[in-house]
């Protein structure tokens, strides 16, 4: 696996190791880990030796991408996306040659056409966006999803030339422990911990979000199936951000510090965006088993002990 | 220019120095290149340290990039295609942060939609396609024309994001003295010299057919120009491939050895497939300068004192 110390990647190691896996992770050498699931593997994957060796070295079966430039507010449109597309076809190359079979990558709902042609100007997208991985579109409108999407068309034809099995994993909304602080959850649970405003829209736009530790699991169940193609990771279920907000106000007792409103509603998104999910059910066999009242107050109790704890 | 001892690299040399560049050539080690229009650079691009070293080392104002996997019968469909998205995807960005400020990638026809949807199964694709590079949809159907293709959306993001100026040489069906052997007018030719049968189709496709050396001095004017985005270089002209071969035939004086319909006509491609070239005409200011018959005489030239000297 790469991106083992990651969001998603740490929250895939247990799920890998109960499933009876051998794990090997990367890690760039800035991060910590402590976990007895993952055999720790020190690389740096834009550099094409070290992916080389660390393959050859550990001759993996299976490999888990989920290594990529994840830095909150810029990795939607750094230039490093491209360098994790080149990493990544090197990276596969080296899989197969190493006598590698199944491959799964971490792609995104970023890559769906979530404007499609025949919007106004200025206008919101489509009311309702269901993605269903062969109907939906995918035309990308940032570069992260354009990289994420074109590596998954390269990689779709790599796997009919070599004869490799491969999923494409197409990530939706996510939140947990251990979130970038910066992202929604873990940034409006902060604020009113703190006791600050949490400015926020008014959160009419309804979402997809699954837990982060649900996410590891079905990335486990994916890659231990033979599914292939895309596949969407995400509950299926779209919630208004306002119900996510109101239920961390209650959970924390200071839902007044939430200012709804006090930022506009991003304009060009499909007020409802929500993953059509009957790939991962049906064919993977996997269903979420943290509903979001519970998994959004088990993430407010896991920052509230770390406010307590004196860790902010 | 990055593969400065290819067929179209050593014929856009003399273009590009008439217009006044001071021409750094990038080639493997184990090409050879008889040029003074040339500073010649060895360097395995696909090494991503040599590409580092050396855009440091020369620091260019324009990039030219040729190189690609070009291994006559392989490379539609192999692997190393994903190898050259990442190494040139490597090599955009090592120009980005060296100064460079234009830069010009060679594309294909082969990004084009030859066959569309609505084709029914087995039937020959549309029987005109005129290109055009606005209009006609890109759904390439080798792994070779995916390839060029992602990194030609990848590249017009590059350019947005970078400020750089880009254009996309979507390059057609070229011919001239030191082909491949291998290719369809070279392989012709041969036959005909050593006295033996050349087997074709019927050749009643009509295909858009452009001298090398019109094709390097497109190119100079190409890069050369502010003109961004994709752009044919191509003749504009639809020539059936039996008229080709009847004046190969005549001015070797051995018609009688071409054994039209020996081989089947491939299904699945475009009748009639020609580029559409106002963009190379009327924005960059270029047309070619050597018609058909005489490309094609000087060609039959060109193998034919090769030939009588004893290089075969």
């Amino acid at each position: 696996m790469t991106g083992a110390g990651g969001f998603v990647g740490r929250n895939t190691l247990g799920p890998l190791r109960a499933r009876g896996f051998e794990v090997h992770g990367t890690m760039p050498a800035s991060e910590a880990l402590d976990s007895l699931d993952v055999l720790v593997h020190r690389a740096d994957l834009l550099d094409p030796d070290q992916v080389r060796c660390l393959v050859r070295d550990v001759a993996p079966s299976h490999l888990l991408h989920l290594a990529w430039f994840t830095e909150h507010g810029k990795y939607w449109e750094a230039l490093e996306n491209l360098d994790w597309v080149a990493a990544s076809l090197t990276l596969a190359r080296a899989f197969y040659e190493h006598g590698g079979r199944r491959l799964v990558m971490a792609g995104s709902c970023a890559e769906y056409d979530w404007a499609p042609p025949g919007r106004r100007e200025g206008e919101t997208g489509r009311a309702t966006l269901k993605c269903n991985e062969w109907l939906t579109p995918c035309n990308p409108s940032t570069l992260y999803g354009l990289s994420k999407h074109v590596l998954h068309l390269l990689m779709s034809e790599f796997n009919a030339r070599t004869g490799t099995s491969g999923a494409w994993a197409r990530i939706f909304f996510l939140y947990g422990p251990g979130e970038d602080p910066r992202r929604l959850v873990a940034s409006v649970i902060r604020s009113l911990l703190f006791g600050e405003p949490a400015e926020c829209t008014l959160g009419e736009q309804t979402r997809d979000f699954l837990h982060v530790a649900d996410a590891g699991a079905a990335l486990a169940a994916l890659i231990d199936s033979d599914v292939e193609g895309p596949v969407n990771v995400a509950s299926g279920k779209a919630v208004p951000l306002k119900e996510i907000l109101h239920l961390l106000g209650e959970r924390l007792g200071r839902g007044d510090l939430i200012r709804f409103g006090a930022r506009p509603t991003p304009r060009n998104e499909p007020t409802v965006l929500v993953a059509d999910t009957r790939r991962l059910k049906d064919e993977v066999g996997w269903e979420p088993a943290i509903d979001l009242e519970k998994g959004l107050e088990a993430t407010v109790d896991w920052w509230r002990n770390r406010f307590e704890s004196g860790v902010s």
